[in-house]
């Protein structure tokens, strides 16, 4: 396998600038470079030694052999296809949520087989470079999507990165990444922000949620905090999913209203049993 | 405050068991006993050390200068009554997490200031003694409601427990108390059971969750692992807190199914930025 350790990062925020610290700490690569829309950001990233440089992007791409994107997933439908279009023999690869639109938009290209598809499946709450977490990304799957697409080369180096970096790979179907990704990551974070909105708009006093608030309300609330820059476009391509999801969960929540409402304790009884069958699977 | 030392512990389960393990290391307690109606939990109780001996309802109490519940919130409104025509001076407290049914069922009592009732707002999603954990309790807040029912040296010994076991004491009537419960830990346990039911409804191959899923999922689910014994009771005694803010959580959740049904990316937006001052709120 060729070596190739001039990386860029696209989007040195909590994604990027997680996978920087990796990159450095498992010497995958020896010049680190970042490229930010934001340039508050990008000095950030560059005091926290996050990246050895920044460079605009037409620079960045020249300079690299390996060119990751990790912005928001509306960003990266626009710029996907330009940094195509400038590549020569380079890996892209990007780190989004959601899939579908994304290898769609950059079916048939001419350089689509440089291009690797892949969602690692961690992230916290926070965002922007000052995010970052030493430790991020061990030990949780990452998927690569569309395999088949991509060129062998590319997809070997890919692999390599992110088994370096601790993570168990698995491959699946854009379309299956977006409809799984809806249940096991979209949903829990609208879930979140409405739970957020619900106890914000019922509880006037904030200090009595402050107060109040236990461990079991601040772990069911915490993803509330995400950023939205990177959420609405998440919602917004994964529409179909994220929609079927959501009002299976509305109708889930009504069986809970229907049963407390007519006084059904046997109902309600098997309706929490049924949910307790989630200790199987997680642990 | 006169010394009492002899306690006895009704229900030596998560939350029980926990307090007995807090009593015996702060020296709270020259003699621990505990009372159990399940005889598993009974003998797990004495194995795990978690009281110095289990004894009869009736022999317990007789025993015991401070009488603590911590069973079901159903069980405790039948119980509760029943103690207090037995006792003489000691004192009676209750952990349980509402707080209306339980004081009105005792208002009147002849021996109603000897009871104090007291919310710890501690808990995890497991359940039995096994489940005790040692720094339970710590710098969470305690509720006591009702405080002026209560005669004044069972109270000054009821903060001072919890004082001791380092938590922090809010005082509250109860219909105020049950309100808020409702809102800061009734609900983000029905939004994890339907969470859960969501997903293990939809996901039929379970082993698609399990691989995929992430930090945060399992921190939207985790309370969906929480025992049915203790839940169900609690929803039905808070009826209709619990509906109120149900009701008003799913609206929440239909605005994110509206505009992200319309592609009203706006108002998704504003929908996510209210969400975030949660910041404000939690950490």
């Amino acid at each position: 396998m060729k070596q190739r350790k001039k990386i860029c990062i696209i989007g040195v925020g909590l994604i990027g600038g997680s996978l920087a610290l990796q990159l450095h700490e498992k010497k995958l690569s020896s010049r680190l470079t970042g490229v930010d829309a934001n340039p508050e950001h990008a000095a950030t990233a560059l005091e926290l030694e996050l990246v050895d440089e920044m460079l605009p992007l037409e620079e960045a791409i020249a300079a690299s052999e390996v060119i990751i994107l990790a912005i928001p997933v509306d960003s990266m439908v626009s710029l996907l296809p330009v940094i195509l279009d400038k590549i020569d023999e380079q890996i892209v690869i990007d780190m989004g949520s959601t899939k579908s639109m994304l290898t769609g938009a950059v079916k048939g290209h001419p350089k689509r087989g440089r291009y690797v598809a892949t969602h690692p499946m961690w992230g916290t709450e926070y965002s922007g470079p000052k995010a970052a977490v030493r430790d991020a990304y061990q030990n949780k799957a990452v998927i690569i999507c569309n395999a088949e697409e991509s060129d062998e080369d590319a997809l070997l180096w890919t692999r390599y990165m992110y088994n370096k970096i601790g993570m168990r790979l698995l491959e699946m179907e854009a379309n299956a990444h977006d409809l799984h990704a809806a249940y096991v990551s979209h949903i829990s974070h609208i879930t979140s922000f409405a739970l957020a909105n619900t106890v914000l708009e019922k509880e006037k006093e904030e200090n009595a949620i402050f107060e109040l608030a236990s461990a079991g309300f601040e772990s069911t609330v915490r993803l509330a905090k995400s950023n939205s820059a990177m959420w609405v476009p998440i919602f917004m391509q994964n529409k179909e999913n994220v929609l079927d999801v959501l009002k299976a969960h509305i109708a889930q929540l009504q069986r809970f209203c229907t049963s407390i409402e007519s006084e059904d304790e046997k109902e309600l009884l098997k309706i929490i049993q049924e949910a307790n069958l989630i200790r199987k699977i997680i642990k």
